[in-house]
This record gives C-alpha cells, structure tokens and sequence, in this order.
C-alpha cells in the first residue's frame, strides 16, 4: 500500500490519440515520489500500447492504495470494447466512457484515494453524444462533486498561467459580465493555483477590458470603476497583483518574464495570446475544486489518433503538474 | 530643391520617448532617394539627441522643397518650451504641439511639398488635454484634411499586416459596431494597402468576433449573419478573402505563412498577438488618405522616456515603409 500521494492517469477518449500518448508517458520514467493509477479499459490501453509501440505490462490492481511509489498500476475503469469506438471517429461510446471514468476518478479522489486526477484529451462532440448534457468537462466535474465553491480553467504554458473572468460568451455580452466580485475571484483563482503548483509568491497581472486599458476612461470605464477596485482588494488580501494593464502589451511584459499570471477578460484575450506563445503544447488544470485536475491543451487529434505519430510533451506536462500539486498538497 | 519625395518626420510628444528615437534614427543611415524634412521644436529635437547621446547638427530650411535628397533638415514647428513639458509626464501643451505639427505637416502634404509623412509615438491622453476632441489622430487628419473616403489603420510587421473593423472605443461597443460594409471596406483596406506595398496577390483572413468564432452560432450570431456575407462580397470583388476564422488559431496560421493578412474586429484581437509577433517592428500606416502616415506600433513609453535606452527600431521601419510608399506613388 503506497502512502506517497496518488495521481489518477485517464487515457482519455479511446478513439483519440489519448491512449497512445498515455502509452507513451507511462512508457518513459514517472515521478519517483508519487504512484500512478491509470484508470481506463485495460483493451484500450493495449491498443495505444501497440500504436506507440511500446510494451507497458502494467500490474492490474483492485485498490488505488495498491499502487507502488515511483511506478504504474492498472485499475481497471468502465469497459469499452475498442473494436466498438474505432480509432479517429467521433463515437458516443467512448464519450460515455469517458465521462464515466471521470466519474470513478472523481469519486475516489473526493473519498482521499486519490490525491489528483490527471487526464489526456476528450471530445466534446462524443462527450455530449455519450451524454454529457453540461457545456464542458469543468461543468460535469462540479456537478459529479456537487461543488459549490468557485472554479474555473487555468491555462498554464511553462512560463505563463492566465485565468479569465468571461469565457464561452457573445463578446457583446463580455463587458456587463465583468464585475468586481468576478475579477476578484479569477485572480484569487490564479494566485491560488500558482501557490499550489509551488510557486509561493506569484506576480499576477490582470488585463483591462477596453483598447489602452481604458486610455484613462476615454475608451470606456471599466478598468476605473471594476478592475482596479478588485486589484486593490487583492492586495488587500496580500496578493501580488497589479494592473490593469493594456491587453496588448500585457503578454509580451509577462512573456518577457515580468508576470507569472494574466487575469484576462474574456476568452480570446487570453487565448489569442497563449496560442501564440505555445499553448498547444501547454496544460489546462481546473482549478478551484478540492482536488488538482489537469489535461494536456490540445484535442483528440483523430487526423493522426492511431498512427503512432502524437507526442506525449503536453500530457507529459499534465502529468508533472499534477504530480507537482499532489507533492504541494501533502508537504 | 529636392525633387525627389520629401517625408516629413515628426518627433511625436514631446514629453515621450519619440523625439529621442528621432534623433538616433537622424544619427543612422537615411534612405538616399528621399529628402526627409524634420518638423518640430528645435529645443525638443535637441533634448532629444542628448537622451540618445548623439548630436545631429541638421540644417535649418524654410521650406519643405528646399530639403536635400538622401539627408535630413530641420523645418521648424509649433513651437514647445521643453521645461513646460517635462520628459516622462502626460502635458496638455505637449498634446497641443503634437497636433498642431500634424496639422503643419498635413497641409503641407495636401499642398504637394511632402510625399508621405512619418511621426514618432504621441499620447492620446495628452492629445486630449490638448485639444483633441476626435477619438484618434486618424480622425483628426480626416477632419484636418476634410477628406471624405473611407480611411482605416493598417497595422504590420515585416510579415503580416491587419486592419481592424472598429478601433478605438470601448469593448462593449464593439458588436453592435459590426456591420458588413465595414467588414468588406476593412478587407479592401487590408488588399489595397498590401498590393500599394508591391505584394500583387495578398491572402486576407478575416477572423470572428465571438470565441470559437461562435461555434455554428452558440455564442454569438455576427459571424453567420454579417461577417460571412462580407467575405462572400469581397471574394465576388476577386479579393482572395477567407474566414471568418477563430481569432485565436487564425494569428497562429497566418504567422505560419497561411495569409498575409488578417482583418480583425476590435482593437486588441488584431494588437495582442501583433505586438507579440513583433512590438518593436511592428507600425501603423494611416491608410485610405491621399498620401501614406506611418508611425511605429509602440507608444510614448513615458516610463523610460529621457532615459536613452529606448530603440528606434519600430520609428525606423514606419520611416522606411513612408519612404517606400512614397518612391512607389513616383513610380
């Protein structure tokens, strides 16, 4: 029985490039201090094996708690015959099955089982054919934890994390969105995460919403009147934050390694600017529930799922954090 | 007198960084087929060149035509006391002067004596102060100039230039500003401007308002209801126009070498990820007026204004790029 901390590894949708890169990880050297619990269908990971071609020969084991430091188990999740969900097709099956393996990590990581959840890419489409009747993953794992505190993403590159205050929204309905409250709380989430990531003392920017940052209230007021109130209760509450900033010179000062967090508006704000610098090869961790959960930036990539071709860095990256946080939890 | 194109070179605010990057631009290598006519505070241009540590020594002429080809020469502005307008502060009298130089050098480019005009960082905020009751200085040039056709800013670096839909106002005018003939005026812009740049056939993208370009209408409706129907109407003008594409993937394949260029819908969609493609190459052409405007991407940068470090790299490439529009009108 392992007493290190526990990371829940899930091979994400069976028709994607999730198991082959799974495959690959738990291939190469895993993080001596933790022991890895790859929860999936023990035929679809033999699929992403023989994709990788990698042999992985995982021992199978009945109890989280059985996995060994330094290593991998197998804990067997919610059956998919892979002949079912062929590789690079949108299939409601291996929706299903993902979302029931969330479901099974979620549980026993909400009973100590686990201490993060690690997961490689999802389909939306399969997601919501498989059932999910939720906007996204985020949604369903608040609902499946019956959480009530705040959550949101936090795209994180090696360099950069940002969180935003708006996200799958009109742009026309972003600026009555924003409010005090809600800047607060994407920065908490940012100071937050970067904390439990091992990063004590984080530098966090927030972006403003208008052209120029407002240009003193010229192009509109929301930076005066919204955002720099919440920056100063931030500090308030001992948090390095400062802003608001001009989005547009915002990310070259924090790629430039002036900040190790942007608090963004609304989603293209943020993502014009990570996609730029990288993100596909960044992680995404939901942030805010009791636990870490992570995932690699990037899709399913069915164009290439099956091909042997897809690279392990981002969930290689997942994983790391993942790791990384459950170590911070405990220390 | 020259009769070759004359650039008239302004050196922006006063109380910013641009009559130093002026001054260190003069110092260096100047295009020999144009005359370049500096226009300004005498005092200004010389607390400039102390900042850079160089000494410019240029002749004092009384007209724009009595300016040497291949080298520079003062004429004199609207006059500016430096000590009323202290280096690294916003100022109402460095704002004034700012816009009274524009309005010298464009009544000399309407009158024939210039060929194109080039200007160093001004401060909105000091603009205002000092008179300007417009939205831009774009704006103030087509009063000045009473000019009556449709003008836009094209923003570009050595590799992609974009234009935007809607500028400078506040985030949550922006949908409601979106309209068809301004998604296809904005594309013209963006072809016309390229093909006056020498590039025959430019690719124009045209990216979405909403984030994933509203995902078939989830998030918002403008790109099925007005943005489409633009790119339509440009394709049926033989534009090589595309999209509306995700604004957050279409920076990533344009700096791919997918388009040359990208037509965006707000100010910061277009200027987080060209400052991140480039911030101190990166220039504004004022397109559309009777003769080329250029000016660097970068602002007054108060902050390390006087201090010498400043590069002039971004007022170099707005000069060069005036000059090569103006040899090309000659042509």
């Amino acid at each position: 029985m392992s007493t290190c901390p526990r990371i829940g590894l899930l091979p994400g949708d069976a028709a994607g490039i999730g198991p082959e890169i799974a495959a690959k990880l738990l291939s190469q050297a895993l993080e001596p201090e933790v022991a890895t619990v790859v929860i999936g269908d023990p035929r679809v990971l033999a699929r992403g094996a023989a994709a990788a071609g990698v042999a992985l020969g995982l021992p199978t084991i009945a109890r989280a708690e059985d996995a060994p430091a330094g290593a991998a188990a197998l804990l067997p999740g919610p059956a998919i015959d892979p002949a079912a969900a062929p590789v690079g097709q949108v299939s409601a099956l291996a929706g299903k099955a993902a979302l029931d393996g969330f479901r099974m990590a979620l549980e026993l990581a909400a009973a100590g089982e686990l201490d993060a959840i690690c997961f490689a890419p999802c389909n939306k489409q399969a997601m919501h054919q498989g059932g999910l009747e939720l906007e996204d993953e985020l949604r369903f794992f608040v609902q499946v934890l019956n959480f009530k505190g705040y959550v949101g993403e936090v795209n994180a590159t090696d360099e950069l994390a940002t969180t935003r205050v708006t996200s799958h929204v009109p742009l026309r309905a972003v600026a009555d969105l924003i409010t005090e409250d809600g800047v607060l709380q994407a920065i908490r989430l940012a100071r937050n995460t970067l904390v439990a990531a091992g990063k004590p003392h984080p530098r966090v920017a927030v972006a403003g919403l208008n052209p120029h940052a407002g240009d003193g209230g010229i192009f509109g007021r929301e930076e005066i009147d919204v955002i720099a109130p919440a920056v100063e209760r931030a500090r308030a509450e001992q948090i390095a934050a400062s802003g608001p900033y001009p989005s547009d010179t915002v990310f070259v000062r924090a790629r430039d390694g002036g900040f190790d967090a942007v608090v963004t508006m609304y989603h293209d704000q943020g993502q014009i600017a990570m996609k730029l610098m990288g993100f596909e090869r960044g992680i995404t961790i939901h942030a805010g529930l009791p636990f870490p959960i992570t995932t690699p930036a990037h899709g399913t990539a069915f164009d290439i799922a099956g091909s042997g071709s897809a690279r392990p860095d981002g969930l290689r990256q997942a994983y790391r954090t993942a790791c990384r946080m459950a170590l911070t939890r405990r220390a």
